[in-house]
């Protein structure tokens, strides 16, 4: 990767096919080889909502201006930076100046593309729920939102990105408290399972919460670099939307009642984990489990003969991985040497090769090569179904192992401030410190050394101390880290 | 459906939890129900695509407004009624006014929420294609497009609406064709096969055609009103794109050319014409391969030692059907009487619904009700998984048949512009006749009756004749009719 992870990270997402920039300013194309990626990760987490009694719905994504100001600490963080469409009609300039907007067309409110869908969700609320019958309300949407960002990175931060994002209602604040750590440990399995990417469970500070919630739930990752990543949020909104758009219940009681609220998303940001976590300078390393190819073949051969000859050995294999449930193809293609096909297989991540050739044919064997460590072996042909199965499975767990091993190493406890700015010159990764719960003191340590509390651990064990910054007692550490 | 259709219409959509009108001018909400009928018919023409060698992609939501006027024929189209974003940015007024557009964050280039890809998806395929291996280049996406309506109605004409859009680039003229026509096949598999709505194949005629193609194939269905709804549509674009956006490849003989190229898309729209052709006074009616719950148990029960009986046999029945692939679902409710479930899901369109009471257990029966004819049947438990797979089937083919037999005594033969007049009116539906193929023509006759030229079909007999409005010279009869 070398001494710039940046752009390694940015040439790596373009080779790979999986992004691109658009010519909208901040807005990315996701290639074809990169949404597959991305629409193995829905079918996942879809599944996984389902299993969990949600149910999928659409929102618009305009939202009237003036909804946005309803929950006061909402509008805060949101109606800073978005798109704002202010017209609904172009027009041809008389004067020549070509296509404008016409003037004529101006809205009487102004419609502000979502950044998130609370108001309009909230809003429509109000008239699907009246009494405790119409609760739990477990609603998930799949769409685009726009945050006005003015640094944007590929998949990591894009003013347009694709997201999913869940909206609950709940008639006890035990049951919304329930759902959004529910959805949190959805999120986990999800993340570790099939991502391969540890995380570490957690709660948010004051600051960094979501605007609007009482507590945000959230899962850090880190990054090769020593950089932390959130890879999802779940907010507990406690009554606060629906104090702001009045959506009340008749409780069993038959007594009025504010409904309790969760909202929960992950976003293609998420495609930036993974491909950080895992890549090395081959390419990306993909986890069997999300890997659009889990396996892929290549004939070696000089002639038709031979290419005919270990065709039809690939295809029966072929069609015994197929009965396992395994993704593969054959390359067959004349118009590229295996070497290339090696690298491009590599740099796309695909968990194994399997090279074929004429002696393999007389051996009954094959060479199978594993991205992951780049590791080849020899192996017979007999029961090769089972061998890759077993082998699709190893590859996840080891990603998974590595991947906790260098996060595990990258956790520093830390006691005094001296040591916390060393540790995170030095070292990078999270740092386990003790923090005064003031935010102030999180404020000042942002400010001078860019590390800020990523969570507050939701397993983190009670231990009295010094608050790293000033000195004040301290019951928890928390864990700090620079972040994506 | 009473004398007020469109008001027929619009009270199903709610009553069935389809969808609403959201706060919103224009854009609708699809309610979970309704959003799960839009996933399965997602899902199955996914998978049409993925089997004719598409793959998905996403493109940005935005346009710069520059994009737009590249194409000539495009401009014209798309420029006109579109959500324009001029400002990136809202603020506190000073003066109190609440929540304004900030003046300084004004847009350089205004973006235009798309209202189709091509000019995007264009200006990036020029990236994309050097040389005749690139392509062919087959790519769709799912997305939100906006086109802001004067005149909107739930799914059939919405301001946002949720679609795919298929953009291809080809080496040839003669394989761009062949990919405009298997979507168009691929379309009407679609809508005949799993929505149960017989189409009529036929190319747009000049005036009707997509801004920016050369030619556009269409489908065309009809309503149980008479009125006819454009189902899906697939563009040839010739190398019109290519030419604006500069998209050349090099060829076999190393020869610069310009790229060929099609679009194709299908709606939420589809839903209006699922709902229109189908449903009858009681509700919903849904084809089984459409239908979220294909079957719905009903028990019938006096006290909880029956209910709990009858729940036992419930779920060795949801076993075997289950095991057949069928969607089912016990509704044991103790809140609900058993004739407002039956209401409740005949208003959701559910194809079959399994009634089960004490005697049943005794007898070794079960009642069953077929929501398309409305038919009730008391049948043996024996081999009851034989017998519902079957009658699910019946039941699309059914629907079908129904639907193409309503549509066929609904194309009328008309040689005089007062037999046209006097059809349209009387009796609606499409009227076969002659054209002479003047726009102008075309015109006149949609001025002075409503009806426009739905499509020249593209199996449709040469015949010479006489245009049933100017008396000129034609070769072949088109279909006209009043649309939605």
């Amino acid at each position: 990767m070398g001494d710039d992870y940046s752009q390694w990270y940015n040439e790596l997402v373009k080779k790979a096919d999986l992004a691109e920039n658009s010519p909208v300013r901040g807005c990315m194309i996701i290639k074809p080889y990169g949404f597959s990626i991305w629409e193995k990760m829905q079918s996942v987490i879809d599944k996984m909502f389902k299993e969990t009694g949600h149910t999928n719905a659409y929102f618009p994504l305009f939202i009237p201006k003036s909804y946005l100001s309803q929950e006061a600490d909402h509008v805060e963080g949101f109606a800073k930076e978005c798109a704002v469409v202010t017209h609904y009609r172009l027009k041809n300039d008389e004067g020549g100046l070509g296509l404008i907007v016409d003037p004529e067309a101006k809205l009487e409110e102004e419609l502000i593309v979502r950044p998130t869908s609370e108001t309009v969700i909230w809003s429509t609320y109000k008239n699907w729920i009246q009494s405790y019958r119409d609760l739990p309300l477990l609603i998930n949407q799949w769409a685009n939102v726009v945050r006005w960002e003015m640094r944007t990175r590929l998949f990591l931060r894009t003013t347009e990105f694709l997201w999913q994002e869940g909206h609950t209602a709940h008639a006890t604040e035990q049951e919304a408290v329930e759902e959004a750590t529910r959805m949190l440990d959805v999120y986990t399995d999800f993340v570790e399972n099939y991502m391969a990417v540890p995380v570490i469970k957690g709660v948010k500070t004051e600051s960094e919460k979501f605007a609007g919630a009482v507590d945000t739930y959230c899962i850090e990752a880190l990054m090769q670099d020593g950089k932390a990543l959130q890879a999802g949020t779940s907010h507990f909104l406690g009554q606060n939307f629906a104090r702001a758009f009045d959506v009340k219940f008749s409780n069993q009681a038959g007594k009025l009642d504010f409904v309790w609220g969760t909202s929960w998303g992950v976003t293609t940001r998420l495609m930036g984990a993974l491909i950080m976590v895992h890549s090395d300078d081959n390419g990306l390393v993909l986890p069997p489990k999300l890997a659009p190819d889990q396996v892929i073949i290549v004939p070696i051969f000089k002639n038709d003969d031979q290419l005919n000859a270990l065709r039809e050995k690939a295809n029966q294999i072929i069609t015994k991985l197929r009965g396992k449930g395994i993704t593969v193809r054959l390359d067959d293609r004349t118009t590229h040497k295996p070497g290339w096909k090696f690298a491009a297989y590599e740099l796309k991540g695909v968990p194994v090769r399997v090279a074929i050739g004429p002696r393999d044919l007389e051996n009954n064997t094959v060479e199978i090569a594993r991205r992951d460590n780049l590791s080849k072996e020899v192996v017979s042909m007999d029961a090769l179904e089972e061998y890759i199965e077993k082998l699709l499975i190893d590859i996840q767990k080891s990603l998974f192992e590595k991947a906790r091993l260098f996060r595990d190493e990258h956790i520093t406890k830390v006691d005094t401030y001296e040591d916390f700015k060393e540790v995170l010159e030095q070292k990078g990764g999270f740092i386990y410190a003790h923090w005064d719960g003031n935010a102030m003191t999180e404020q000042k340590i942002k400010e001078e050394t860019k590390a800020t509390i990523r969570c507050i651990p939701l397993d983190g064990e009670l231990e009295e101390g010094k608050c790293v910054y000033s000195g004040n007692a301290s019951k928890q550490r928390v864990y700090f880290a620079r972040e994506y």
